[in-house]
């Protein structure tokens, strides 16, 4: 022990100071409100700790204030009335755990006119409403923090608007809906129908009674919409992200993707070209060895590539109470430091100065290029190689490979990888090889992305 | 185009405010200063962007200052000299990147004296100095970052420090030593000997010359010994570390690990006891389908495990010229937010304030319990069976695998997995078996971790 260094500070440590303790109005006792009062108390140390100051809630609004009271205990305030605690003059900072986008957005406001800094997890409000919710923060000089609406345990809003701000966000790519991998990964590993794998998914809690937000993609649109914004400093753009999900694929597909050496993810990609941003969910056949295919059962994963980074890959719970609870101390902690800062000490909510945002559009789907898996039904496949191989020739495509559907998938037919094409010259291909005699159905088209 | 919401802000944009820039005192122009002038360069406009400041490199310090002022321009004043950069009364921070623990000790004192702060990447100078380095920017009252120290382009120190500060950590795990993880991966995926791995390495510029510091472990000890600070609030532990490296592997020892459904990986391991913290860099069998035994090649890879968020795993480059000056224009981004703020403002340099540092012990070996993968060589293994299943028994340890070594290895003996099993147990075993009659060398043994 001899050489063991004197620990830091080896001068007798100072104390805490004498901070007022920040004050927070928690609105809503669901999950997600209830883990942030468990993650908040169980941990109050290790958090006072780290900031210097400690956090207290002082308000809970919820509906039913009996069973609430009884959660928080007696030393905290329980309200029915929500915009009371959104607007009471002994709450510093409103946590919104309510969800959905109208009651919610009027609180925030009122939370924000009230001189409140907001912290949320609702990717639905911010992604759809967000241009009222940061021009209302910024009009009244306060933050709104929102580290849980995306990948709830995974920083990275964080990474992308601080770690990572050095570097100029060639592109994104993210597994972002947790309902839909779980999905996927049955479908592959157990060779589920989509119906199946849903009905697991449902029976485990991964997905909702009504899981239309998550499988046709919109939950991961909004997700994106927000990544995007604080990746490449450009305003939401929800109503323009192309959206498509999952619910139409089958096992036979996901067989298809493991024999040209894929995996299918639903991914949420956004791309900076030229001339502006590509935004886009959609089922997506990704190299079985990249690390972002080995992303299985509920995780969510993103891979973010910076000029000067190069790739790196972020992975962790996409969902839970004190996973988001763990991102929404984050957004606490940060508030808790910025204390009365000015607004250049903190970081810009959508990543960059407010002045410096950038009109960016969205690319349309047809300027898209990239290479496809078609999956062409039919009896005899041996006799359809030549009219396909000459439609996609006539659509001026390429092809990898063309195959037989290995006969694992019990979906007799062809199956096609194309090098790189515009979004056109498939829909071309596609349609002529549908109008084929001894096409024995709809042509499965998906998109195939390198991630490199 | 009618449903496109307006831009955010939608207010005429306010113009950026009139702030002197960051004025950066740059010592060391080798990969990584010069990938940092580089990165300042290219993303000028989208740094300014995120922080609402410029940065100028204003000062360079370089031996060759010939060369130095060639690559930096005829804007930037080069000397020699690096003391005088360092305490350049025009310089705001300074970025050391010349290595080292002797003069970059020095200049970073100096700087620090000078009332600069600090931004560097030095594992070596912060793990062995570090307690001399953050006592003298405390007392100063200035920071000293450091995010490029550890795993460069992963944002880990920010993750751990900030977008998990709200969990108690419980543990993490790392591949943390790109070039050990390159040898590691050559020898599993080619089938070559350590030897074999290591000059192919140094062909391709993952492995010095002199490899000793990266194959022995002492570089992950070092990141290992700032991961464990900032996640636990603990002093800088570095002679406490046990440090093994992966020198003594063999291609036999990778094709036993896959047999049991394992990789290798050199791993820095830091977990949370109840009596302390363990601190170990060893080579380490971690299940094949883990998400961080995909991470291969010269890739980095951290898992952590908080107790809000669950695990999350963080990958990317563990070394290069921009991808570390990624890092380091983050900790200068940091700075310049900070502007003249407060010590409250900044977060600790070492995760928690300076009073709240806990001087947890480092747990000793005897007392880590973990399972045990031996290889016990023999001409005849089948003779061996018996006798090593008492010598098993007779140090407690319980196995969950006995087998022949599988023929592929070329070394023909037994091979065990042992259940969890205290460290003297699996040494009093080890030296037992070694003693047996027809055990034809050193008995092999590897830690194996399950990271769950």
């Amino acid at each position: 022990m001899s050489h063991r260094p004197a620990p830091y500070p080896s001068a007798p440590a100072e104390q805490p100071p004498d901070l007022s303790p920040l004050r927070i109005g928690l609105l809503g006792l669901g999950t997600v409100g209830a883990g942030t009062l468990a993650v908040l108390r169980r941990n109050h140390h290790a958090i006072a700790r780290r900031t210097g100051r400690h956090m207290v809630v002082t308000h809970v609004a919820a509906r039913n204030a009996v069973r609430a009271q009884a959660l928080a205990g007696p030393g905290v305030q329980v309200l029915a009335d929500a915009h009371a605690v959104a607007t009471h003059p002994d709450v510093d900072v409103v946590v919104e755990a309510v969800g959905g986008t109208c009651a919610a957005l009027d609180w925030v406001l009122a939370a924000l006119a009230s001189g409140k800094h907001v912290v949320t997890a609702n990717k639905a409000l911010l992604a759809e409403k967000g241009h009222i919710v940061f021009e209302a923060a910024q009009r009244h000089g306060r933050v709104v923090a929102f580290e849980g609406a995306v990948a709830v345990s995974i920083p990275i809003i964080k990474a992308l608007r601080e770690g990572l701000g050095g570097n100029q966000i060639e592109w994104l790519a993210g597994i972002i809906n947790g309902t839909s991998n779980f999905i996927l990964s049955a479908m592959r590993t157990q060779g589920l129908s989509f119906d199946a794998a849903l009905a697991r998914a449902q029976a485990l809690g991964y997905a909702e009674a009504d899981p239309a937000f998550d499988i046709h993609g919109n939950d991961a649109a909004h997700k994106l919409t927000l990544l995007a914004a604080v990746a490449f400093g450009m305003p939401l753009r929800h109503a323009q992200v192309h959206t498509e999900g999952i619910a139409s694929l089958t096992a036979a597909d996901s067989v298809c993707a493991q024999a040209l050496g894929y995996r299918i993810k639903l991914l949420g990609l956004a791309r900076r070209k030229p001339g502006g941003v590509e935004l886009r969910v959609h089922p997506t056949l990704i190299p079985a060895d990249h690390l972002l295919a080995q992303v299985e059962g509920s995780l969510n994963g993103i891979v973010v590539q910076g000029d000067a980074s190069g790739p790196t890959v972020h992975c962790g719970a996409g969902a839970g109470g004190e996973q988001t609870a763990s991102a929404i101390v984050a957004d606490l902690m940060d508030l808790a430091r910025l204390g009365g800062g000015t607004a250049l000490q903190a970081v810009p909510m959508l990543g960059v100065q407010p002045w410096a945002t950038e009109d960016l559009p969205v690319l349309p789907m047809a300027d898209v290029v990239c290479r496809h898996c078609l999956r062409i039904p039919a009896a005899t496949p041996g006799n359809l190689w030549a009219p396909v191989l000459a439609c996609l020739h006539a659509a001026g495509l390429d092809t990898e490979v063309i195959s037989p559907v290995p006969e694992a998938a019990q979906a007799p037919g062809l199956l096609v990888l194309t090098r790189a094409a515009a979004e056109s010259a498939v829909q071309q291909a596609v349609a002529a090889i549908g109008a084929l005699d001894g096409v024995g159905g709809p042509v499965v088209r998906l998109r195939v992305e390198s991630l490199t």
